[in-house]
């Protein structure tokens, strides 16, 4: 049809053989939703789909995801990570962190592509990776080969990469936010606020009881204040963008909100050159000019997660105030899509020479 | 103030010692619920909080729920039954199915009066209770002597009782709706279809995936068709106002709503005789002219689940087609409100002398 | 990929002129999810977008919708009913109910096909339609050629027909849950009760008190109990499936519930010949062999609403009592998809010739 | 019972004559509210209601708030200013921003005690009451003699007032989050960074579509980024704490979330003194002593507005980062208790010599 981005390539598309597509971690939201987001893409095929949960034998997927039922026939199997090697081109990793880590190797050994949306392999120091996650990393040799896979900064490395450390949600929602406006030295960056907001399911799918309906519906938290991992990869992420010498001095205080999906990231900075919105908006639209997901808002209309919901979407808005000389950036996008999955598969698109936008238009 | 129905025979109460009240089961929802109410109430004393968690010493209610703090100084114990028994003169348990059992004797035989919000001692048949809960009754030979505790349709039972059965949810809010329409003779008994909607505080407070916001938040399902033990309870209670010798025919088909508290039965009776909008009135109004917790809602104008929240008020609609010769009934309470806390606490009003309402129109 | 139903066609399908559609009434909610179904659909393309909005010029989509920004570059317009048989050769009308009857007889005069989401030319019988909606038909000489647009029940009316009454959503859900069970003589058909609950959605998009989230979240009621449009629609669409000459007795009591998007029926059926959950299943599934759906759930499996949201399944499960003679059946649909924007694009690819479930699938 | 801060002077009070008390405004959620919280009072009588609705008769407050049925006699009236005067010793106002100047003059002329709700009296300078109002000020004459009502901070003036501004729901929690930390020199206040989250009751009971269930449910977005009239009147209230001749940097990011009560105030600051948890807890503990309403929290514990909903309460949390020279302060109110209608009765039991909480603690 007639919409905007869309590949009409699908004869060509089609020639090609399927990619041999896996997932480790396939019960939970991230691993739901690629599912979903895989079952749009034209050029590949789901060959193995695991989870750490001790079946006698492969399980329906409609069993646990009864929305699959009629869609897809691979069952679920226990995580056998031969298998997982022996199933696929490419594997996606969805697993809890410090999970991935045991896995990677032998995946890269036998020559697959692997795509991990855990925080195992996004810190490049493996110190700092013990001091926020707690636990030391065993696979720290593997760290410099890790592309830390946000296409919009990093395009030409995923391209190459074999290894993808896929961002976390929040970081993506920040640094998507905070990249042009750093590198144009437009603010100052040693005091630097972001407060952002996710939906529940960037919480996991668990058992727990903080995470129950009856605990968090009407409810509103903040949590990890100042204390979240994602933070040491916003800065590395970001470090490139700063002014040489100098580093960045980030606030982060995230809350969980009672609505399934959606993320959104406020960042109040302080301007250190004159602004106007204009002057912004052109600074913002010049850097994604070739980011096909970035969309950049009207002015005074702020994102809603609703408008990024399901989609590959990062939208962001921004005020500007030459009188308080005050630039605040919001960004909305969806966690499990811009924040997990859909980043992913987008990834992968430009990991195997796709369309960037195959299979995320849906 | 000028409320209708409120207590200003503070100075009277005020010259009786305070009631000593214990909560077994203090860290459910049910539990919190009590403990909300109870501080409303002039004339107790709360001396003891207990739930089934291991814990090395009392810890401060505030902990578990901070709502609390600054409220009352009673902390949380590891339920002891011989501190329960020494610390009270009445009890309530609002512990897991079959966890009651355990605690009633002691207390009974310490002199205790006990209001048992579970459902251990509702079902007067011992065979019965195994066959729908699952295990055998350890303690059939009390269940003569508990008196199911709804109060509009047994009062003067109540206030001679020493043990109440408290009646379940679901139970409460069809009780109420059908009595007044069966007793009359207005219905066919044969086939009664009842749908019921709960809010998820219905289903405990626990770590459980099935509960979980991400799971259940823009959801909603049908479960335990005709198979939830609150159906027996509901044949039980409402056998004295059917026609001699005929069994009740009733569906019951139980659903979860992605609300924290509220629950609407919807009925659908079959008409034996000429009715009208205006006799139904009459005689619901009639039968609930001494219960100050029954409202019947104006012509059209169908109860809201909102307009009961935190309150101990039982909400009854109906609609009549005497072409179809069809009677809706419709009644909503809050689960944790009349359908739980609320309702023990007037029981215990009941059994103790106070006023009707007391604590219970905040 | 190896999806299981998905189209690999689409070469074949490439080579054909794309079918010029439009919507008129694209600001609602059934619009929007119509051009979000139609951006994912091989053989269209949209031609014009209209609501009853008085805009001076056309205005971006984006402005109502920001979630379309960059996906589509066709404006909205203010409804011009000569623009709009202009513009396309298949029109969607998702008007409010009376507005659909202006607007056709120029479309079919004009060669176009007709969609028509609203109730205006559901009921055959134009004395049925003023006495449910409230307002006299103007078209009933149009009445005749209307074809009800189940698919399921009437695919190869569908596949002729140029004016298809789109099914409402409720009847939807009641229709596919019955139709099997009725025809089969299982059930008695004089008492049957229906017991529905819909997102909210389902009462449009408005600015009306009664619909803002600070009444209807943390709520749920019944509403128009017996007396909902969709009742006559259910009797019609059902009464080739009943017994002969025995006319249907049906109870119909529609609630909302707070979620956005999901609808279920609850259906209480007295049985009058043996059944099991197995010849039930047998019956049902043979029933919509050729409907690709249609998914019956297994034994005890309940459908939620979660699992068809953003689809255009109807997921469907039964309980059987053989001892009380019951029969429960459980529908749940996506009240905007198969509800609504789904199923009209389902009529529109059996009208056209295309794969049933081309654009549905994502 | 034996709850902490609970009025035992029942028999002392009850030889007063009750205050009259009336309502303008009444049908939106703070005064909804109010009426629920007078309810809990023991030392007043309601004696009118009033609304901008246009009504011939006064119709039953049950009409409009079925949830009082059976508990209150008085009805809703249309707004008439001499009425009003004539009804009652204190009146509150919950009239949309510009309503109340023309109701309190009368008001005070004929002697009564007046807490307005909005913000025509919250803010000292006519000019700038303009500016963010986008209205002139027509009773700019009044303004010296209103005071600010946040008896935190104005115990004294509030006791001796006749007319009340009582504070905005975000105003509220920043402030009392606030102050302690400029008063005691501790951060810069040049760059104070505040976001704010609100539940949809804050924005008002109206048919608007912006604040329907379909289009908050699941979304989140920011508004009036450091454009939110609250600001003024949070930097007038700041500025008796802060260091002489310098003036407040505030930024101000208020957001809706999809819930229906509670808001959340997450505020970044720039240490400029040595501190730790522990002084800063000491240095809040003082300030906020006799401060029945003001709850802090324990280390790493921080407030859910779950735990406020229905009170009164204030509960507010930091953290202090000695190395970033970080302090983030969060505060938890209910937007319609101590944000509106808690707030406004606890200024009214402190002009008229109530206990401080008599009422609020239900």
């Amino acid at each position: 049809m007639n919409a905007v981005n869309s590949q009409d390539n699908h004869s060509a598309v089609s020639q090609m053989p399927l990619l041999r597509v896996a997932i480790a971690g396939a019960t939970g939201y991230a691993g739901e939703e690629l599912i979903r987001v895989l079952l749009q893409h034209p050029s590949i095929q789901l060959t193995y789909l695991a989870a750490s949960a001790k079946w006698d034998k492969p399980v329906p997927l409609a069993r646990v995801f009864p929305r699959f039922a009629g869609r897809l026939d691979v069952p679920l199997e226990s995580l056998n990570p031969q298998r997982l090697a022996a199933s696929c081109d490419l594997a996606f990793l969805a697993l809890p962190h410090g999970a991935s880590m045991d896995v990677v190797p032998a995946l890269l050994n036998a020559g697959r592509r692997v795509i991990d949306l855990g925080g195992d392999f996004r810190l490049k120091d493996a110190a700092t990776y013990a001091q926020w996650y707690g636990t030391p990393h065993t696979q720290s040799e593997l760290l410099p080969q890790a592309v830390y896979g946000l296409p919009e900064l990093s395009r030409e490395a995923i391209a190459r990469a074999l290894l993808i450390a896929n961002p976390g949600c929040y970081a993506t929602a920040v640094i998507l936010a905070l990249a042009p406006a750093l590198q144009s030295g437009l603010v100052m960056q040693e005091w630097i606020c972001v407060d952002a907001k996710s939906g529940l399911t960037g919480a996991g799918r668990k058992a727990e009881l903080s995470l129950a309906f009856g605990e968090m519906n009407e409810n509103l938290w903040a949590y990890k204040v100042n204390r979240h991992p994602h933070m040491p990869e916003i800065e590395q992420a970001l470090q490139p963008y700063a002014a040489a010498g100098k580093s960045l001095g980030l606030n982060f205080v995230p809350h969980v909100v009672p609505l399934n999906r959606g993320l959104l990231s406020t960042i109040m900075l302080h301007l250190i050159k004159p602004a106007t919105w204009e002057s912004v908006a052109a600074l913002y639209g010049d850097f994604y000019r070739a980011a096909p997901f970035v969309r950049i808002r009207p002015k005074e209309e702020w994102p809603r997660v609703r408008d990024v919901q399901g989609t590959n979407y990062c939208d962001i808005a921004f005020s500007v105030d030459e009188q308080k000389q005050t630039l605040v950036v919001v960004s909305a996008i969806d966690n499990l899509g811009k924040g997990a999955a859909g980043q992913a598969v987008q990834n992968m698109n430009v990991m195997c020479g796709y369309p960037e936008t195959a299979g995320l238009l849906a």
